[in-house]
């Protein structure tokens, strides 16, 4: 039996038949304009299913299930998307659409964070584990939990948000309304807000002569490859993110004692410049002061499909 | 069957005989001075293990299990009592000393914050529910975590620190050697410094009053019960103090949406005061804005020895 996942972006959707192996047997991306109906995406996505099998060579008959992957807060039970910002999809009975075309085959819903966490447990860093954490780095701050071998949804099913626990006591306003989010000081957005604002003070840095004077052009990666470069603007900007996202991870550690903590998301393509002192200061900084199994997110751009397509297991 | 539960404290052991419905049968205090040898408590311990079947008209035969509260770091699979510095215990042996005084018996050991969250569990605020959080505020800040139904002490066994989870990235100096973790900024050590700072630039505030002049005699109910009178000083104080615990606990709610959140220790004494202005903030601050069940712990003092009796349910 296989199952399809769909992995809805704000700007695309992506999908994948997987075998029992977690293996994506056929792929397929269309774009997705921002605005489009819920009732055009489940029409789209139920024309991408139907000809994801016949590129597999399998029919209706070996499709287990049909897994979604949504960036935003969902009902898991009500199956419907509360809020995705981004899709402009507020209460949407998404689930039900699509059991419209797949009759018979169960569908799953999930946001995209808990996705890709459960990839992971399934197909990548989590693999065996029964008590990790996935942090990713991009825009905002997301994340999932394994816990007890399991994906984790929140004890009473509103979901887990990483990017939320507390920082910074009363610091800056976060995009959820509270202030001081872990969000506002690990995302990739504080390291291109930096990066922008240092170029004001300082034009001869390293960092405006790579993004050839347009501050525009100034991203995360880009100030991360400048402090590889030892430009010292840049470093002092990457120093602070290091100590911040480390006390981050340290407050997880203490509070959750994770065998595996995996960071995902653009940031995280920084590699050992930015993971070799991440772990030492989050086992300085840690309560128990133990080595922490601090490693990349495996499964990038698949980790949508997988774990949409995954859903089924952890009912 | 009963179980024997035992409470090492600082300055005193507590034992009582604990029946299947997690009742106390029979209930000992002694005191127990600093210094005292971990054998000399064992077979203090034995001594009162002994009598308190006596008085509970049992023998023996009817002893199930002993479990032992310590406040401090436990490896449970060792059986040993990693670190308890009130009681000047390093790498204390304490589960095979008692064996040799029971042996049929089976002995299990706990720090004390993790005993409290399981007597909860069993037997107070967290009677029936999967995902719970207890934090006792007191000198420091301790707690506990249920999940899925059981105690969850880590992922890899280390415990689970919830005073360490990080407030404030950079603030104040931590016990732990990190700053800004939650303990600095909610225990009641932090109320008692606000408080006699706040006499040394108020002299005329009810604070000083009501401590007849004495700064030593400023402690948390102190500070509490002037805000509730409605002194200036004092109300500033706790206002402060509520927006930091808010903020800790909205950070537990993002993180994992328990059922259940139960305050212990002296300053959750302070009830509705202090309750109705929480649950207000955390539910503002709290990533999905819902009401959360923000409770005092039930058992107070009998906490550590329930706790301790339940030990063998949680393996």
């Amino acid at each position: 039996m296989v199952q399809i996942g769909f992995d809805v972006g704000g700007s695309k959707i992506a999908a994948g038949v997987v075998n029992e192996r977690h293996k994506i047997l056929a792929r397929k991306e269309i774009p997705f304009p921002t605005g489009t109906s819920y009732k055009i995406v489940a029409e789209i996505m139920a024309v991408m299913g139907e000809e994801l099998l016949k590129s597999a060579k399998l029919d209706l008959s070996s499709l287990q299930s049909i897994g979604i992957s949504v960036p935003g807060d969902i009902d898991e039970a009500g199956g419907t998307v509360l809020n995705a910002h981004n899709l402009q999809f507020h209460n949407v009975p998404l689930q039900k659409e699509m059991k419209d075309y797949f009759k018979e085959i169960p569908v799953f819903l999930s946001n995209d964070a808990n996705a890709a966490a459960l990839a992971e447990l399934y197909a990548g860093a989590f693999r065996g584990v029964k008590t990790a954490v996935l942090l990713t780095l991009g825009t905002g701050v997301g994340g999932g939990l394994i816990l007890d071998g399991k994906l984790f949804n929140g004890g009473q099913g509103h979901g887990v948000e990483l990017g939320h626990m507390m920082l910074s006591h009363n610091g800056s306003i976060c995009s959820c309304g509270n202030k001081g989010c872990v969000e506002t000081l690990c995302s990739a957005s504080w390291l291109i807000r930096e990066g922008r604002k240092a170029v004001i003070e300082y034009p001869n840095s390293l960092i405006f002569l790579k993004a050839e004077g347009s501050i525009e052009k100034i991203n995360a990666r880009l100030v991360i490859d400048c402090a590889r470069d030892g430009d010292a603007v840049a470093m002092d900007i990457f120093t602070r993110y290091v100590d911040q996202l480390s006390s981050a991870i340290a407050s997880c550690a203490n509070l959750l004692d994770p065998e595996v903590i995996a960071l995902g998301g653009g940031v995280s393509r920084a590699g050992e410049f930015l993971f070799a002192p991440l772990r030492k200061q989050v086992e300085e900084k840690s309560y128990f002061h133990v080595p922490y199994r601090i490693v990349p997110a495996e499964l990038g751009n698949d980790a949508g499909i997988i774990g949409a397509a995954m859903l089924i297991n952890n009912k």
